[in-house]
């Protein structure tokens, strides 16, 4: 859909990282004035959401050095170019959990803020874990801990907003919609 | 909780725009060695579902420039510095929808991206709406067209990905939890 198209004038690009690139573009609003859209462009990631054969969940504590804390989230990751989300979601469960599955199900796909990124995340989910004999090595600049809580341990990590990431929570919710565990 | 805190070494500030600031830290790791950190700072937001008296959620559809597609979500806005956030969702329920309210009732905050960015997303929801004589004007570089949905008409869009960004997926998982429509 096209609705109330911002047609581009002009784009700038300020910063291209590892992970992010910034983008200022001048754009012709349907009203026929300009203005300016600052545009975070991103490779995209995924979720899993790890179910263990006794219907635990498996979560990560991790730092998140833009909030200056460590906190509580379903295994994550970003896309590597032209890498397919669910071997991203298979590669990321492997190295975060030590498990592997050859089973996922896809869950949704959402853009976490489309205000100013354009970050689509794709979640999965998987009850089929088998613990991986030798598991990858984790990122070299990555450090997480594994937390296995129950349905209701985690809504009450919800309620106590020590989870409290658009994914996870939405992961939360969608576990309380299925009645699964 | 500091679990694996990552020291900053070295801020640098690469762009600081009208809604995101772009900042690089050098961080010591918990193993001693050192890495990047990209990281957007943003100022927050906040969404509302609006609930009609015939039990329809209010959506807005519009363009998004990060993605270059209109969307269809609930609405929201960001917070301007030092706004508390239920003022913040009461002005831009007013400005989007053309209705206000008295009551509202926090559902949850989260982190919409914590690998990269800050920006942290407060939800709200009212069934307590009633309709403006005189509506604020919209912010002037914002078109939107409101869209009223029944919570079985919304999960259709979801399952068609009309309707798919963090906030808006989560509104109606929320809504289905809570078997009030």
């Amino acid at each position: 859909m096209k609705k109330f198209e911002e047609k581009t004038l002009k784009s700038e690009t300020i910063f291209e990282g590892k992970i992010v690139k910034l983008q200022v573009d001048d754009v012709r609003l349907p009203n026929g004035k300009t203005s300016k859209r600052e545009l975070i462009k991103h490779p995209g990631a995924v979720a899993i959401i790890p179910i263990t054969k006794d219907n635990k969940i498996i979560f990560v504590e991790q730092y998140r050095k833009p909030l200056e804390k460590s906190i509580i989230e379903i295994p994550a990751g970003k896309l590597e170019p032209g890498e397919d989300p669910e071997r991203t979601a298979i590669r990321e469960l492997e190295e975060e959990t030590g498990y592997t599955t050859s089973k996922l199900t896809k869950v949704a796909s959402f853009y976490t803020s489309p205000g100013f990124a354009d970050e689509l995340m794709h979640i999965y989910i998987t009850s089929d874990l088998e613990k991986l004999e030798q598991p990858p090595a984790q990122d070299e600049d990555e450090f997480v801990e594994l937390i296995e809580l129950s349905l209701d341990e985690a809504k009450r990590f919800v309620e106590a907003e020590r989870i409290h990431d658009a994914k996870t929570n939405f992961a939360v919710l969608y576990l309380e919609t299925q009645e699964l565990l």
